[in-house]
This record gives structure tokens, C-alpha cells and sequence, in this order.
């Protein structure tokens, strides 16, 4: 693909991003681009462009030589990944917006780049209409990136946004999500941070240039925050969200993670309701640099889409700089976390460094701390369905100060507690003391 | 300048920026870019670099064969204009963050780099770290743009933030900001809007592919904004804001202006505080973004200068894509604005379409009406230091539904006015009704 060759593009999917290119396309005559052919699952189906635009064989636009430009919006990430290496392999440029297969597949794709030399371009699958990536890529090239923090999910952040402003429960706000579509009607990929955390992993390849699998990085979603929480969020003048999230730590290393996360006013992120994404970027020249926008929709992946089959126009590829920084990721750092539960005893307090906050109510209880993030993950209460864990403001720490260890069994002999659990509450004091 | 070329830079100005820069590239050592002469005026200060890179002539560094690349950092707009048309004539790349200049000279520039056939980047003019130029012109390419609605000056933007949170009376905040190196020694520039036009005149060519002269522009700053205004704000929930704006109307024509304007809790731009930089971009695909992030100062902009210089390793360059659109300027359009002064006969009610509020204390007036853009600008009383104008959210008004007109003597027959102005309004009532 050279700078000014004509766009032939075979488009797989047509679902409403893929109508949506071809809708757009239709008008941006400027763009000196078209669709040959149109690849689906299901022929009969009737659709709103000329029947003979459409087959169900992928090698129609696989091995067409006159296809330059494959844009792959298909759902399934298995067959996504089938087709986008093949074409990469036939010397065709690629547009997707498929983030799992993206991230699943990424140290493969880098190789299939560098080996058959074509560009590989994915914006829309990261916050949509947001170009993080091509900034990441060109604009913050040569600036250190202290760290990325972004709300990457449009129906989590929705859920989380009627749960907050409107104290709506969580099963009727993910039900609201859906009727609105904005959550899948399997919605586990978002509220369990599958999809955010998938995010991620591309994210910290432009940012670090770290290569990995989405299951090497913890994933925490909304599923299993509680009314309680979002009380408590109320009464520190917090919101919830849920965070994507990678800093680069004093000794080189990545800390990198998907939870859910205490945001409060002074933070960009706190004002991005409903559906919107929004990232913020920490650099040492530029400083604080904050991007929002619509992270899902059809007009908005449009777009996204739009502007990478534009970028291939001019040759545009990744460079992806930081792959020879080397950089890892490490679970070497602590984390302030709120965490809370219907009994203390669910959970183990020696895991913790200090306890900085215990608050007990019939209903429920909250401790906030700070725990080791390798304690933390392998932890056996961590995972339990009824524990909910929320990081703090400027909740990553990086080294500790031991001396405050103390405080901890002071700080729970002195808390308010109701009745039923004081007993649990002087065992705990009594096991306290021997840390 | 061929993807490749190694980088060697003529620099201009060795002011706080200059040095940023100087400093950045000395450890920025993968951008394989280095500065060979650096042209300074006074030649006898102690500079912190070595002796040798320095020279007060300019022909060392325009007609040096070996230096394909000119960062212009000087003040003097009127002398940089000479450096950079010179360097483009001599086939140099050029980066600048002089808006003054390009904004003035916008027109000739592009002609300059057609005849010439080389790249002139200005990122670090507008806005300062937030990439807001290479993304108008790369990834907003293809999506129609209904507005670009900005806050682009620091120093403004900090005062504001001192009189509305604070409370801190104008020549107070001023002060400070001059104190904390946000604002010039002479300060006319920011506050009197003349650098956000500038801005908005390099902003609307990217957007629109208008090239206009800042001049065309309407701009008024913050120089003539009361406290009692800043009280109103906070009774309505506001916050005031200078913001550089252009619209697109339904006719293709565009609306362009600097102006105070209220802002309201449901913009992006409400939370954007002190010397922060923040632009919103509607646009009919990726629908409502926003870019947020330090607009000035010595890091910040040696960062968007640093870019610049990395893009031309690829040989980057605006393609000002929208030069073919053949967009103009309009004022046929209208504006909901708030208007402030001592007595209501210091303003021409009859200017006005309808007048929707007014309100009168002992110590000032304002009134929230409907007014004609080009009425106002002509007005005789628009321009008179001891009235204010702000421009309502969302104030910008395409069409006018004229039954409204009547409203206008009902509402301020109804006020309660205090007993000193009664006589006033029985004249103005009289007048009104005449309309």
C-alpha cells in the first residue's frame, strides 16, 4: 500500500457499525474509497444495499487482487483473527475494530506486520471515537508516560452512573443498559472488565510497549459491587467507575490493572457519565492530558473506522516505538483499597499492610487499606462473590511506610461497632496485636 | 525532507521554551535529532549550554545547507515571519509556536508551503500539549464538524477561575497570574481576547478550511467583566469562560467569535480551571469529544514542539484537506446573551430581538436577550467599557421564531425594579411597545 492508491475495500460484518461504513462511505466521495464486496454469516437476511455487494464466501475478498483494504467488523474474535491474518498474509491492509481478537492475538499480529510489511490499524477498537491510540502512537511518542487512567467501557460506565446518581440497583440499571443497547445481551464481557481489560492490553502496547495476554492482567468488574458501596461512594462525595488502568513505577515497570475505582472531584475522569469513555494521560513533558468522547455506538466506531481507512490514504501504520524500551509488567506494588463485606471475618486482615478505616453498620461493613498487590490477587477471600474491592484515589502506592503498620488494631479497637459483631471485633483486636 | 532524514535543527529563541526544548532533545536521543546553531538576540547573558551553539546572526542557521529543520521560538512576530518564510523558501522545515504570526500570515504560510513544497507544523500554537490541530486534521478529516468551542488561553482562564471561585476581584487575579508567569508583563494580549482569536484563526482552517486575518474576528476579552457578573454566575449555577468558537450553520456558513460565555454544569468545559486548556468538538459521526490539557508553559509546549519535530522523521505536513469546502464567515446569525451594565439607557434595547430576563440592583442591571449578531458588533454601545456581554449557554441561535418579540415590554413592565430606575422603565415600556 502506497501513499495515494485507490481504497478497494472488502468489508466483513454488517452489523450496525458495518452499515455504518458503508453509509458514510457512501458520502465521503472525497475519500477516494469503496466497498467491492461485503462478506456476512446469514444471506437471506434483507439488507439495506444492493444484494450483489454481498457473499457469504470469505475468499471473494480475501483473494481479490484488486481488494486492497480489508475492514474485519465481524463478532466473532476467533473468525476475525482467521481472516484478519489471512489478508495480512495476502499483502492487504487491514482496519478492524475487534478489541478481543486485537488483544488476544496481539504478539502474533505485531509478527504478521513486520513479516508481510502491511499496516495493521485499530482505533475503533479502543474508546471508539477517542484517538488514543494514534496519539499514543505519534502525538506522546517521545514524552514519558507516567501513566494512562481511562474509563474504557461505555455500559459498565453507564451501569455505574444510574447506580450512583440515581440509586437505581444494579440488575435494573444492567437491564436499562441493554433495552438502550448499550451492554450485550450476554453482558459478561463488560461487567466482569473482560472487554476493559482487553482494552488495556492494547493500550499499554502503544503506551510501553509491552506485548502480553489480557489474562496476565487483573480483571475486576461491577458485578459484584454492592447498594452499600455506592452509598459510601455518596458520603465521600466519590463516584464509582470502573478504571483501566497502567502507571509506570520509579523502577521501570508497568503496574497495570482493571478494577473498579473510588474517583473523586478533583479527578477529570469524575464527571464522564452514561455511555462516554474518557482517558487520562500523565506525561512528564505534557502533563495531564485528558481525552473524552463516545467509546461505542455506530456513528462513533464509524468514525473511528473512518479515520484509519482514511490514515492507510497517506500509508499510515503503527509504529509501535516502545517495543525496544522492553519494559514488563510487575504485581511489585501496594494498592489503597476499599473493601467491604457483610463480616469482617470474610476476609483476612493479616493480607493487609494497615487498615486505615473500619466502618460498621448492621447491613454491611468496610475497611479501607493497604494490601500488597500480589497479597491481594492471590488471596483467598479476593475472589469471593460477596467481598466488593474499590481502589482509592491515587490508590497505587509504590513503597511503604512500615511505621504505620501500628496503627492497625488501634485503629479497629476504637471503631463504633454494632453490637452483633463486637465479638468478632476483640478476636480481631486480640489477632491484630501479634502482627 | 524524506522519511528518514536525519534531523538537524536551526533553533530560534532561547527563551523557556527554547531551553525545554534544548533540554528534551538532549535526552531525547531515539528522535536522532540535534541542534547545530541556536540564533539568540542578546549574546552577552549566561546561557545553560555551551558558548559555541550560540549566534545572533541569522544567515548561520537559514543558509546552512546542513540544517533542514528551523524551530522558531521567538516573540517577535513580525521578525519570526521573516525567519520562517525565509527557511520554507530555503527548502527548511519549519516548527513554530508563534500564533501571533501564523495566525496573522496564515494565508501567505499556505502559499509558501505549496510554491515550496515543504512542512510547516504549529501544534505548540494552539492549546499548547493538546493535540488539537494534527487531530482536526487527521482523524476529524472525514466527519462533518458542527463546532469547535474552546477554552485556548491559560492566562484568561486562570483569572476567571480566581473571580468565580474565589471571589478574587479582577486586577487581583491578573496579579497573581502575572506573578505565577501565566500571563505577559503586558497582559493585553490574553485579556483582551487577541490571542484566543489568533488561535480560533488557526483553528478554523483546519476545521473548515476557512483563511481568514484574526482581524475579521470578532474578539472581546475579560478585561471588561464585573464582579457583579461573576455573582449572577454563581446565583445561576455558571462559571464564565473565554471561549473561542465556531459553528457550523445549516446554510455551511461559519459562526466565529471569541467571547465571554456562561458555561453551565453540562459542559465539558465547566470543569476546565485555572491555566488548563480544554476544546470540545462536535461532529455529526464521532458526536461530542473533548481535549483537555496544559495549554501553555515551558514543558507543555516542548512537548507539542517535540511531536512536531518527530513527525517530520515521516515527513508529516498539514494537508488542510477543507481549502476545498470554500467555507466563509458569517454574522447572520444570532446570539442569546447576558448583558450588564449601570442604567439600561446605556445599551439600545431596540437592538435587541426580545429581552427573556432582566433584573436591577442598586449597583447594576443586566438583561438575557436575543440580539442579532451583526446588530451587536454595530451597535454604538457594545464596545463602551462599562458594559458586559456573555454569551448564554448554548447561545448561539440560527433561526428566531419573531412571535417571541412580543414578550419583550410584558417582562420588563413586570420586574421589580428599584425605585431609582422606575422612571427608566416607564420610558422604556413606552418605547418597547412602539417595537
Amino acid at each position: 500500500m502506497k501513499t495515494g492508491d485507490k481504497l478497494t475495500i472488502g468489508l466483513f460484518g454488517f452489523g450496525v457499525v458495518g452499515q455504518g461504513i458503508y453509509e458514510v462511505l457512501q458520502q465521503s466521495l472525497s475519500l477516494n474509497a469503496n466497498i467491492k464486496k461485503i462478506c456476512i454469516k446469514e444471506p437471506g437476511k434483507k439488507r439495506e444495499a444492493p444484494a450483489d455487494l454481498f457473499t457469504t464466501d470469505y475468499e471473494e475478498l480475501l483473494s481479490d487482487p484488486e481488494i486492497n483494504v480489508i475492514v474485519e467488523l465481524i463478532n466473532d474474535a476467533g473468525e476475525a483473527f482467521k481472516i484478519v491474518s489471512t489478508a495480512l498474509k495476502n499483502g492487504k491492509a487491514v482496519v478492524t475494530a475487534n478489541k478481543k481478537m486485537v488483544a488476544e492475538h496481539i504478539a502474533e499480529l505485531l509478527q504478521l506486520q513486520e513479516q508481510y510489511d502491511t499496516p495493521f490499524l485499530y482505533e475503533a477498537a479502543v474508546c471508539g471515537s477517542i484517538p488514543i491510540i494514534r496519539n499514543l502512537e505519534e502525538y506522546y511518542d517521545n514524552d514519558l508516560l507516567k501513566s494512562i487512567c481511562g474509563i474504557v467501557n461505555g455500559s459498565t460506565n453507564y451501569i455505574l452512573t444510574k447506580m450512583i446518581d440515581e440509586q437505581m440497583p444494579y440488575p435494573k440499571a444492567l437491564e436499562k443498559a441493554q433495552f438502550l443497547g448499550f451492554a450485550e445481551t450476554d453482558p459478561s464481557l463488560d461487567v466482569l472488565g473482560i472487554d476493559a481489560v482487553n482494552k488495556l492490553t492494547i493500550l499499554i502496547a502503544h503506551a510501553y510497549g509491552v506485548v502480553t495476554h489480557p489474562q496476565r492482567l487483573l480483571h475486576v468488574g461491577i458485578d459484584r459491587l454492592n447498594p452499600f458501596d455506592a452509598k459510601t461512594a455518596e458520603e465521600k462525595d466519590f463516584v464509582i467507575k470502573l478504571i483501566a488502568q497502567a502507571i509506570k513505577l520509579t523502577n521501570g515497570k508497568i503496574a497495570a490493572f482493571v478494577l473498579p475505582h473510588y474517583i473523586d472531584k478533583s479527578s477529570q475522569l469524575y464527571a464522564v457519565k452514561d455511555e462516554f469513555n474518557g482517558v487520562v494521560i500523565q506525561s512528564s513533558l505534557a502533563d495531564k492530558q485528558f481525552l473524552y468522547g463516545k467509546g461505542a455506538g455506530r456513528y462513533p466506531t464509524a468514525s473511528a473506522v473512518l479515520s484509519d481507512i482514511s490514515a492507510l490514504r497517506y500509508a499510515y501504520r503503527y509504529e509501535y516505538h516502545k517495543l525496544n524500551t522492553h519494559a514488563e509488567i510487575t504485581d511489585d506494588f501496594y494498592l489503597r483499597i476499599y473493601c467491604s463485606f457483610e463480616k469482617i471475618t470474610q476476609i483476612d486482615l493479616k493480607d493487609f499492610e494497615w487498615v486505615e478505616e473500619f466502618h460498621s453498620q448492621e447491613v454491611r461493613q468496610y475497611l479501607i487499606g493497604v494490601i500488597q498487590f500480589k497479597k491481594l490477587i492471590a488471596s483467598n477471600w479476593f475472589n469471593k462473590k460477596i467481598i466488593s474491592v474499590i481502589v482509592c484515589p491515587d490508590g497505587v502506592i509504590e513503597e511503604i511506610d512500615t511505621r504505620k503498620v501500628k496503627k492497625l488494631s488501634h485503629l479497629l479497637a476504637g471503631s463504633h461497632f454494632v453490637e452483633k459483631t463486637s465479638e468478632t471485633l476483640s478476636n480481631l483486636t486480640k489477632e491484630l496485636s501479634g502482627i
